[in-house]
């Protein structure tokens, strides 16, 4: 391996065995060979596979660009939805530090009047500049939102001073915000054609926010190549990423049909989110799929800890888990022990934290909850880059064993047909 | 009614209808006597039923104490886990503008070294003061944050100022807090005997921090107050708390064991964070539950909504509507409609949002989610008072008619027992 992603399977024992990974390998190993051949449906959109190591070349581009925004602003605001927002935070809220002042903030990624009036009145206040990020440019609400913090940055900025501030990430050729970048002069860059919305955060979707904030995109690239690396092998013992899809088929089809991805630490809140769409819109159609949900811990042992003890037995549980973080504080002693913990005191935080991990994986599978572990070792882009691949692989390798294709989402149709009707939008039916 | 809240049903059709509703109507109406004649299982935590009433003649003290906080103070640090932390953050969320400094910052609500690292840090750099909150003192992790927060307070800040700036909410009587407080000459506030911690936010472990920031609490106790009266006749027609408590358990019943709380304003997040510890906590027992999900719509259409419209037909969708918000923005015409959003210039961005919920509603109806929609009117105290009493009030006949105790949670002890164990606490076994 050349990563370090662990995956520890002890909780699945007397759910999982190993004569269910060799009755389900062949499954396994037919979505293997769909993925790498591309043969099966959806094989359009298999440009994830290989990303990484093409994005080499891209990111002195992406830095360069970020650095020249970083010295005109003080924020950024990217304006994107689904997979246009949800690496770039999942990347950015796990690789900063707590506590800071934003340097970026997102925006079209929801229709909240109140948010978006708000963040426009910033505008006004602050030294702002934009990345707006859209395939087509025509997506309700990113449009929105750009139509409304360019009319912003007019009254503020001349024209000149816009082609140094905006920046889109688009189609190479066609659609809005193609047109719209060429007659304003903005810079841009290139969504590639066969990478879904969803595996787009090593793209410069992802790349160029996250680059922004100053976190080491070369990291996060060169985690995930060493991930291609580590999860390409048609090997049900050594590839990670394949037991995984293993895993939760296998317990998806004995009527597990939730599956919690539970973080003991809150940078990860928005890694579960990123994750919750790359699975839930890659597995969920055709009435099937494992509905996704996420905790974060210990947090959330204090408010879903009892139905996850003791409820409905339909859920099983996938922890992340961090080793080393960057910061970390010593529990002090207390002259009375009124509080009684200073059989605590002189041990770290994280100590007491990993020992929370470790009683709720065994508490849980004692209450019924069949549970494993993916690890990485610390709080870098390394290993951030490492786990989005790992998930991206075992995702494509799931869905395609679930009998579904990973790479359409149909259902998403349904309610923006409704809604552009109800709008009256030309040509709508 | 007094309050405005109210509950749309159409969606349920096909799903639900009338017949099931009267023949769930004895259990629930049975479930109403035991809550009203406190008959039940946990009868001793009924104290949230006439709560809003008898708080009436603290605000004052409440609304002072968080005046003077505010008089010595920038931000204040809430320390609190569970219904400690989940009630206050709910309503600051919803009731306070999106972009403006924090006021008040959570701990003791996680284990996470870098966050209660860097916390510690800024309190170096800010003029604080603390709100702590716990019933015994001896919850691992707000202790842990009292043990470290308090302790960097005294650095920076002398035993008298102290006392100006640290309020304990805690047993009236006993615990480690209670002494703390008292050898230490802290302010107290008290947390009932007869209120669970998931029932707590309108004690002064929900009012005194929500004062804090301004929020007008008078409004939030009326508004329950009025929901305690809408909500108390035994009325399967007029009383749409026990209509709501009515549908989920019917839909539970026929299989649909995860239950999706979707809002169209991200302000509603950490509502349904509430609402998931409510309900969760509540029924999640004896193998039994409905699994509390929650999406923020529209952004988790682009993530959540292909699973929801189109994958395993275990869910149902309950929405949470606001109608009127502070600000709104109004969508401006392009000179060239390149985006395509000419057909929307003039009108408000909340039309467009609120087009979006209606066709979402209609859309997941017709994917096969039954879903209804509990309306407000209003980002105001008194809606968000009406609507916390509503789900109080649901979550106890519900879970009566789930044939399960609303008010214990004895499944949160199994993670900590292991825990103590593992860390080596006295007397642990």
């Amino acid at each position: 391996m050349k990563t370090a992603v662990t995956l520890d399977t002890q909780y699945l024992n007397g759910f999982v065995d190993e004569r269910d990974i060799e009755s389900i390998s062949p499954e396994i190993m037919r979505a293997h060979d769909t993925v790498k051949n591309g043969t099966g449906a959806g094989k359009d959109f298999l440009g994830w596979l290989d990303l990484p190591s093409r994005m080499q070349n891209s990111l002195a581009d992406i830095k360069d660009c970020a650095a020249s925004l970083r010295s005109v602003s003080d924020v950024l605001i990217v304006i994107g939805i689904g997979g246009s927002y949800l690496g770039a935070k999942a990347a950015i809220m796990m690789l900063t530090p707590p506590f800071k002042p934003y340097r970026v903030i997102f925006a079209g990624h929801n229709m909240a009047c109140d948010y978006i009036s708000s963040l426009c009145e910033l505008i006004g206040e602050k030294n702002v500049c934009v990345n707006v990020i859209s395939k087509s440019g025509t997506t309700t609400e990113p449009a929105i939102a750009f139509r409304l913090i360019e009319s912003a940055m007019r009254k503020k900025y001349k024209s000149e001073e816009l082609k140094k501030r905006i920046v889109c990430t688009t189609d190479a050729r066609k659609g809005a915000l193609r047109k719209m970048a060429e007659e304003n002069g903005y810079r841009t860059f290139v969504i590639p054609d066969d990478v879904g919305g969803r595996f787009s955060v090593l793209t410069p979707v992802g790349l160029l926010p996250v680059a922004y904030t100053g976190i080491d995109i070369t990291g996060l690239i060169d985690g995930a190549i060493d991930a291609s690396l580590d999860f390409s092998e048609p090997d049900m013992v050594k590839n990670l990423s394949y037991r995984y899809a293993a895993y939760r088929n296998i317990l998806y089809r004995r009527g597990k049909n939730v599956e919690i991805l539970s973080n003991f630490d809150p940078c990860l809140h928005f890694v579960a989110e990123w994750w919750k769409q790359l699975f839930g819109e890659s597995e969920g159609k055709g009435k099937k799929g494992i509905f996704p949900a996420a905790c974060d811990f210990t947090t959330d042992l204090h408010s879903m800890g009892q139905w996850i003890q003791d409820g409905t037995r339909n859920i099983f549980e996938t922890f992340i888990t961090v080793k080393n973080f960057p910061k970390d504080a010593v529990i002090p002693v207390m002259d009375r022990d009124l509080d009684e913990l200073n059989y605590l005191a002189g041990k770290k935080v994280s100590f007491v934290n990993d020992q929370a991990y470790k009683a709720t994986a065994a508490a849980h599978f004692e209450g019924g909850v069949p549970n494993m572990t993916i690890g990485v070792p610390d709080k870098t882009a390394y290993s951030l880059g490492s786990l989005l691949y790992f998930f991206e692989k075992a995702v494509a390798v799931s869905a395609y064993t679930m009998g579904v294709n990973p790479f359409d989402q149909p259902g998403v149709e349904s309610y923006k047909n409704k809604m552009f009707k109800l709008l009256g939008k030309p040509g709508s039916v």
